[in-house]
């Protein structure tokens, strides 16, 4: 089982294996949002990052460590869009054939961008059908080795990067993260973010950020063990609709003592006018979670040094030109 | 008058006084643009420096050149209000106290982040009145120093470390540009850019982007010298309507042998529906057109590698959304 959980040196591994490839992303500040807040709020950027998310790190990572036959067959991945546009253009980079499996409803901006990268898409219906079952039955038809989106070892490691770099940016400031939150739905960012940040900043507390009735993570944190989401919720947050957290994600955030923050929609479309006029940037909504938990004060961050991680930016332009002109 | 003009080694003073207190701002590349392109497009993201433009830049270099005594009695801008923003968070960084003439019809966002940084605001009318004959009198009355928004010294030296950061980003890549184009309204930017390159990178050819109907800069380096626009025609660039090239400015990008790039309104929204997509951030019309100029083609771009400096991302949320879903 011990070669299959991440560990701080596959983290510092993988960022070897991803320098030249995938972009260092900025840490963003700004002044008045400081001042509003009564902090040092941190935006780390990763809808810069190639393909618009932090996915890219993992999914570079894990077809990296493949064998030149599995390279050579080719890999499956299935994923609302962020993890297939990642895994699309890492394969297509390596020289790989992918083939991913997406819900109907992901947003047609994040279907059209896994295409262009020359994946071969597939699609399912998200509330009635197992993405688990049809992948399975299709990498064992067609040879393909499957990536999944966080239960993997090099693809939580791959995420992990994030986290030292974080540490890196901060350090260049003279400054030690007081808080982190990242966006959680499977936990491969935020396990891989702890794997980083508790061997170097062991004082740092971790949050995971998660939309209402999503908030696996925070009860299964706060009782102990792995518990699922209930009811046929939907949810702005597409990117992070995950049924319960990770089998191997999930030890790795309770071992650190993440918790949880719940946001609402609103608070989240908040978060996503406030990346608007603070930081000029397009964050989506699964994105912004965590940065809504902190401007909406889930937790107390005054006079804090804090890092909110925004995790992708793909949004269709109708779903953000609504949310920057509601209230 | 040489005490006047800025040269390379001036370029590299501000960039040792900004260091800490201005962003490094990020090169940007996006994979899926530049297969489309057919060559390696950069976009150097001054959105996202401090109070989303570069003219924080120069507005810093500039005040902190000032003596103490001039520190103390404040300053005076009139800027179309990223200057005026720049001069604002510069001033209250420093204790300082700024007034700002801005245009009646400037963008609310632009008004309303100057006096959120603290700055007193006037405003006048820019198609009947001048205001540097406004700005004059109140100087004189209220012994304040004026800081141009780009025939200074300081300001002009202040900007060009966007293309001391160009150079150096690129290198880090094993890259050096063909092109690099700006937007230009004074060419305070540009022509800062040009005393970066110019020593560093003789090769790399220099573009000056203007919207249409202000191509002052385009038609002035093609006949030799200083012309002005005419008419009183309106535009989505507010951020570059400026009458014609500065007295410092120009001899330098003359000196550089600059050519201009003139972009049509609906080439300046498709590049602001680009960067949306392909870099996930926020860019102004006025920021957008050395974008604009390279994604329709005003020069061949082809095998290239080419930089176009993004230069803001102050623009009204309505206009963005409008913008977005135009076409």
């Amino acid at each position: 089982m011990s070669e299959f959980i991440p560990t701080f040196a596959t983290v510092c591994n993988a960022a070897e294996t991803l320098k030249g490839h995938a972009a260092k992303t900025p840490l963003l500040e700004a002044p008045a949002l400081n001042e509003l807040l009564g902090c040092r709020l941190f935006l780390k950027a990763e809808m810069l990052q190639k393909t618009g998310s932090f996915k890219f790190r993992g999914a570079f990572n894990a077809i990296s460590k493949l064998t030149e036959m599995q390279k050579e067959n080719g890999v499956f991945a299935y994923s609302s869009g962020n993890h297939a546009q990642g895994i699309a253009l890492a394969a297509k980079m390596m020289g790989v054939n992918a083939t991913i499996l997406m819900p109907e409803d992901t947003p047609a901006i994040k279907i059209e961008n896994t295409k262009g990268y020359g994946a071969k898409v597939l699609n399912y219906d998200r509330y009635t059908e197992s993405r688990e079952e049809i992948g399975e039955a299709i990498c064992r038809k067609e040879n393909l080795t499957l990536i999944k989106p966080y239960d993997n070892k090099n693809v939580i490691s791959g995420q992990g990067t994030v986290g030292l770099e974080i540490i890196a940016q901060l350090a260049e400031l003279g400054l030690k993260a007081d808080c982190i939150a990242a966006p959680c739905g499977g936990g491969g960012l935020l396990s891989g973010i702890s794997l980083a940040v508790g061997t170097n900043s062991p004082s740092t507390e971790i949050f995971a950020a998660e939309p209402e009735h999503f908030d696996d993570t925070a009860r299964s944190l706060a009782s102990g063990e792995r518990v699922g989401n209930t009811g046929d919720h939907k949810s702005l947050c597409d990117a992070i609709m995950t049924p319960m957290p990770g089998e191997i994600t999930f030890p790795i955030l309770s071992a650190i003592k993440a918790r949880g923050l719940v946001v609402t929609e609103s608070e989240v479309a908040e978060a996503v006018r406030a990346a608007y006029h603070h930081f000029k940037i397009i964050i989506e909504p699964g994105g912004a979670v965590a940065l809504a938990a902190f401007l909406s004060r889930k937790t107390e961050i005054k006079g804090k040094v804090i890092v909110a991680v925004g995790s992708g930016g793909n949004i269709d332009p109708a779903l953000f030109a609504r949310l920057l002109q509601s209230k």
